[in-house]
């Protein structure tokens, strides 16, 4: 079955995908999502690659309670006016025989005295264990991490994009000064531009919320903006400088090194599965996934053409040199803060019920980096055919020089991609400075222009034209040091050139 | 601070362990835990493991939604008398202010139509996934493993051995006959004992339980029966096969070869964060944690004794040849199932606030097994102190010496705490005919008694001995073929030599 063209409708394109290469479906409860082993096995690469840059950076996993007690969501104003309209509420424990025997009814006897809340985030309920380890400096830092599933009862779902339960990690530290934390907070989402460009092989802008986009209490929001084929912009990772507010409001203090009182400084930063809606929005063609290799559940495809039996049985004993080598064979990513050896991983496609082409098609639509298809009748001049998924390039080679160029052939794929994003992010990028200019730009893709620090002014170009801040740039993005700083709109002085652009 | 040796008491000792040993703790909602970073880097590694075997046995990983619809519950008669009456169930989806102000209250109009229960255990909602993907033979074997959060609302609580949250890991395999489901789960106790024995270097009896201890809806459910050192038996991993009970209730059919229509054969099968109470109730000994190397966090600590920053510097040049060779050093254990290639994890413990007698302590208690300790006094001899924490013996090296030897060290020690925890499981081990015997016998570990094959007989047992049949254990356990068959009670003919012994 083909899948909608990027021409064609987006948004349908996406669905199609997301079914057709067996990534995920929707579950038969409202809003949560089934993610099936294809899927779940490019969810494991991503979190493999996050975890190792985590502890590479001094971070340690923990694991705190799925529930919250109400109470606790409480206590922080913001926090409860952002995750109350939507979360899920157990309120009772035990289920009993309805009295007409119907079924199985509630125990209204089973009411719990503090109904609990499936945890939205877990900041809550992790300063009150931070509470009980933290009396002195020399308890801070503390850097710890979860991996764990997460509920927001939003009215609107989406696969990967948007749904009631999701998988994530979140990430809560607590400091002794405030440089220490917006550090940590600075350093984090250089951990996530490193992932995005040397492991997910997209190129985001990086820079930080303007303070109408922060996360509710945050002093500083920095963020991760990847764009997306359809030319928007995805919050895809966020970290916050959370100053002293949780602090505060769960009561963490620590006696300093003058023995003085002070409340902690802390930060918080996730990524969630809606790195898969990254991953597919970024890069699939219309002929169906693309992966970056780093992240691809299966790096080769062996493709045997053959009649009987015995045909099949000469074409493995020919190649028996080469998948012996590959079985041994591992593939070294290296970035930043990490650096993988994974062991290739191959499927030999013997099934004899299904045609050469239907085979070829199924490991295109998902996204086989590497083909090798091999004939009978060639079996005498040694050579198999490779093809690259990512070029469509057709290839003759002998077993030994495939074996010894696999490595290098993934490695280039991984660079080709990135290299392919940044292209597309550069190319759908502008620099304005008329509102009219802008107004025309926005609908191509990224702008970069002034913005005079208020929120009316951003307020009203979201009104008129869908689009929204996305991030005060690193200063890599500002190409001209010397031009006048005026805003577009309000022609007052501005605060910087700024990131616009349509998102989600 | 002391731990609680096991001669005082047992369970005291236990509660000591995790607290002083920094693994888990309990938390502000009733009965659920926090695991604590050392505690979960524990658990990480046996997780790892066990995923290791999980895809080297042919099996994917996927994920599917926390919540269970009420409905779905109810659908298999036996699953919902078990678990309907310790659960969470989720009734709204909304928080709201209250009208007086003084707070936040559930939204009487945010009422799920349905409730949903926190899943308890997933074969409900997987099943319902399985309906859409199996039509034919050709769709099976369906291997599938979630790695997840479940909750139980046990009413007495205990980290690690019975919480309210719990991590595991279930899978769920669906087959087109009888015998291959049936050898899929004997295959994964298999796989289990190897992960007991290779890995967490505990000796476990493993057997099939008898009928009235099977869980709820199986044919057979295979067990691994560990002994503790309080000579109890913890049942730390089943497998059941469980035919058709769930194809039929679910309507689950599928086309076989000959285009009939049938019932789909499955297992389950599940461990979970009660191997950290295995773990430490098999080997832990009064000064601390004992830890087989595969699984500790922490393989070597270097203790400097020095003065001043100098010496520190001097120790430290000294030892950089060493240090650079193991930050490249790479341990493997293997066992039927897995290889795991482990980097050597070290720490160098040069902080000036702790004498060298507390982090001693700290380590032993926390079960590094390696420990360096050099001082600067000693350079010039050039030999460094290498302590054991299994055996406690210390002995003197050159740094070369140790670098090729390090290896071997923590195998050595891995295969010791096997032998160990065998040597002890043996030696409570007896083999009794008469039932005074028995009673005796069964206060001093486990008993391989005959039995007549009754509920009555086992629940008289059950009645006057606080003993339980464990297992028929497998054949390597009954030593005598030739022996007379006859209950010990009831003098009637036996079915088999079966396990009797106390457990939690």
């Amino acid at each position: 079955m083909a899948i909608t063209t990027r021409a064609e409708d987006y948004s349908a394109r996406y669905n199609d995908l997301v079914q057709q290469a067996d990534l995920a479906e929707g579950s038969s409860v409202r809003g949560c999502m089934v993610i099936k082993p294809y899927g779940y096995a490019i969810w494991e690469n991503i979190r493999d690659v996050l975890d190792q840059m985590f502890k590479n950076t001094g971070h340690q996993n923990a694991y705190f309670p799925l529930f919250i007690p109400k109470s606790f969501l409480c206590k922080e104003a913001d926090h409860v006016k952002w995750f109350a309209k939507e979360c899920a509420v157990v309120t009772h424990y035990r289920l009993k025989n309805a009295e007409d025997w119907s079924g199985v009814v509630v125990d209204p006897e089973a009411k719990l005295e503090e109904e609990l809340i499936v945890r939205p985030t877990s900041e809550t309920i992790i300063w009150d264990s931070y509470k009980k380890w933290i009396s002195s400096y020399r308890d801070l830092p503390l850097l710890l991490n979860q991996w764990a599933n997460v509920v927001r009862w939003e009215m609107r779902t989406r696969i990967f994009l948007r749904s009631a339960e999701f998988l994530r990690q979140e990430w809560h530290t607590a400091h002794a000064t405030s440089e220490e934390a917006n550090e940590e907070a600075k350093k984090m989402i250089d951990v996530y531009r490193d992932f995005s460009e040397s492991y997910l092989a997209t190129s985001p802008v990086v820079g930080r919320k303007p303070a109408h986009e922060r996360f509710a209490g945050a002093l500083e929001t920095y963020t991760i903006e990847p764009m997306m084929q359809d030319l928007k912009s995805l919050q895809a990772g966020t970290s916050h400088f959370l100053g002293q507010n949780f602090g505060k409001a769960f009561d963490v203090q620590f006696t300093n090194e003058n023995n003085e009182l002070e409340y902690v400084w802390w930060t918080s930063w996730g990524v969630s599965t809606r790195l898969m809606w990254n991953l597919i929005m970024a890069h699939s063609d219309d002929q169906g996934l693309v992966l970056p290799p780093a992240l691809a559940p299966i790096h080769l495809v062996i493709v045997p053409i053959f009649k009987t039996a015995e045909d099949l049985e000469e074409i493995k004993s020919f190649l028996k040199p080469l998948t012996d080598k590959l079985d041994q064979t591992y593939i070294t990513f290296s970035s930043k803060y990490a650096e993988m050896r994974k062991k290739l991983t191959r499927k030999m496609d013997d099934d004899t019920q299904k045609t050469p082409g239907w085979k070829f098609h199924e490991r295109e639509m998902k996204w086989v980096p590497l083909r090798i298809t091999i004939w009978k009748r060639d079996l005498e001049a040694g050579k198999i055919e490779v093809f690259t998924r990512a070029t469509w390039e057709k290839v003759q080679m002998t077993i030994e020089e495939f074996s010894s160029k696999i490595e290098t052939m993934l490695l280039d794929i991984q660079k080709l991609l990135l290299q392919k994003n940044k292209s597309f992010r550069e190319e759908h990028t502008y620099y304005v400075d008329s509102y009219d200019e802008f107004k025309e730009k926005i609908e191509q893709g990224f702008v970069f222009a002034h913005w005079d620090g208020t929120a009316e002014t951003a307020e009203k170009i979201q009104d008129e034209c869908k689009a929204t801040i996305r991030c005060f740039p690193n200063w890599e993005y500002i190409r001209d040091a010397n031009e006048k700083w005026v805003d577009m709109v309000s022609w007052k002085d501005s605060e910087c050139r700024v990131l616009f652009a349509k998102s989600y």
